[in-house]
């Protein structure tokens, strides 16, 4: 296995750190599809045990050998990533997606990215996206998402929301207590900053309703050492796995009726409202010329608007 | 019935005009509904001959009595409208919304519209909105909007686009020509200028795939008398109602298989990110402070990302 540290008294060049952060996505990548693998397996009762547990399809693709949307807005992009796809029996479909790219923003673009008029449009991301739809009306559907950016600055961002089709205290408190012990364990601060961004942020004003029950968010993260901001980014991809984990299993082998469904395609809708929209990320990746499959990923895989 | 129309000799008041077009939109709401229930009641074979023929449910909003979206972006609406939709056996969803609004846009979204800096953001609006998915996988899905809108300059401007799961070269003639030939009884000019316009409008770049067949789209229309611009919008609309509803008759007594069902269900996915992504009617509405309900029934009743 490659060695994705350095000791603690090599300089690190961006490079090195480039290679880290990517490296770890990577892996995280890896460890959540084991994961909800395993939650596939393990699936004892409920209306689909008589199906077959899903198996992530993992894709590997790169702008060269991709045949990418032309890029109207002038940003240029080239890397690659690999898209991870299941539709299960737990998990109805589930996308994780790790993504390592650079390019030049638009002049327009670049504009709205810190650093990146001083870098001449130059940017660099790499990231793990990941967002689940359940078989489960009872099982919350979630979105998790860190990254590391770097224009002429360099930062990390991220962050986990739960939405509930039928809000659980049980749930609700072990997801946001999770998280705030994540973050306590790296800044008193945290916390309180980034569940109210997040709250802010999965917000539907057309609606005057959230998106679910919030989490955290958290953007520009660059306040420590490089090797603190990456700590915290990684105890957040590790803790949102093992309490999402646990939220799946609570609830997974319970039984639920037509009409709980019926909620849960219609509650789907708003999701999909939210992510084109609102939602920087889809943004973000459109606009810079992304692979709209990896990105549309995160759409359900059934809706309704009755 | 209330006389829309003013004598040649009487000079028009900005507020005359108003009546009329407001009074024609809503008009024409009428008569799209009573020939689209016509069309409920002729089914006459396929799947859904036993169902009871679909009726159109119209409901009365105004600023006033509805609970509306408090308007982030600083925007001010008043007026209403009526919303009518039909859940039906040939018309799986079709919304038919007339509106007549009036109020101030916020100094950032009055930048975007011609003369509404002059007015200080004042600006009127009436139109009528039309998006129909129907039962049928072999019947073509459909959008027209028509409407006036004024600020310190007033102007027409709208369209009709089709949008077929499988496209067939009987319909598409016919909804071509039907508004060529509406747009040549006008001007020579017309036809060409919004044909390409409607290509270019109706496109999905992060897919590079149009979003249907098209049609016309035309906005900004203030280039001869007011009563010739409006006799043009007019003849839109007359002319969408009658080529729709044979293309509709043509193939409602088909019967379907379920992978066109399934096709037509992913093939919907496309209309809703082009509504939530580019449409500038959805934006408009939402950034107005609009009637979400009434703005959002334009999303398919079931849709799938498989």
């Amino acid at each position: 296995m490659k060695d994705n540290t350095v000791k603690d008294d090599t300089p690190m060049t961006l490079d090195d750190k480039k290679r880290i952060a990517a490296g770890w996505f990577k892996e995280l990548q890896d460890q959540i599809c084991d994961a909800f693998e395993a939650l596939e397996d393990t699936l004892s009762a409920g209306p689909k045990t008589d199906t077959p547990a899903g198996r992530f399809d993992k894709k590997v693709w790169s702008r060269a050998d991709q045949n990418l949307t032309p890029n109207a807005s002038g940003s240029e992009l080239h890397g690659g990533g690999r898209m991870a796809v299941m539709r299960g029996r737990v998990f109805e479909k589930v996308g994780v997606n790790f993504s390592e790219v650079h390019g030049t923003f638009s002049e327009e673009f670049a504009k709205q990215i810190p650093g990146a008029q001083e870098s001449n449009g130059a940017f660099w991301a790499s990231g793990i996206s990941l967002v689940a739809h359940m078989q489960s009306p009872l099982v919350p559907a979630v979105h998790m998402n860190t990254r590391m950016i770097c224009t002429s600055k360099s930062w990390f961002g991220g962050g986990a929301d739960l939405t509930p089709m039928f809000e659980n205290e049980t749930d609700t408190k072990a997801f946001h207590s999770a998280l705030k012990a994540c973050c306590d364990r790296h800044d008193p601060e945290y916390y309180t900053e980034f569940k109210e961004w997040c709250d802010r942020y999965f917000f539907l004003p057309h609606r005057n309703e959230p998106r679910g029950i919030g989490g955290i968010f958290y953007d520009y993260l660059d306040r420590k050492e490089w090797k603190d901001d990456l700590a915290f980014t990684k105890d957040v991809g590790t803790t949102f796995k093992d309490t999402y984990v646990d939220i799946v299993r609570r609830s997974m082998n319970e039984g639920w009726t037509a009409e709980q469904r019926e909620h849960q395609l219609i509650k789907r809708g708003r999701y999909v409202e939210f992510n084109l929209l609102y939602d920087r990320g889809t943004t973000f990746g459109l606009k810079t010329g992304g692979n709209t499959e990896a990105i549309l990923m995160s759409m359900p895989p059934e809706v309704k608007w009755p």
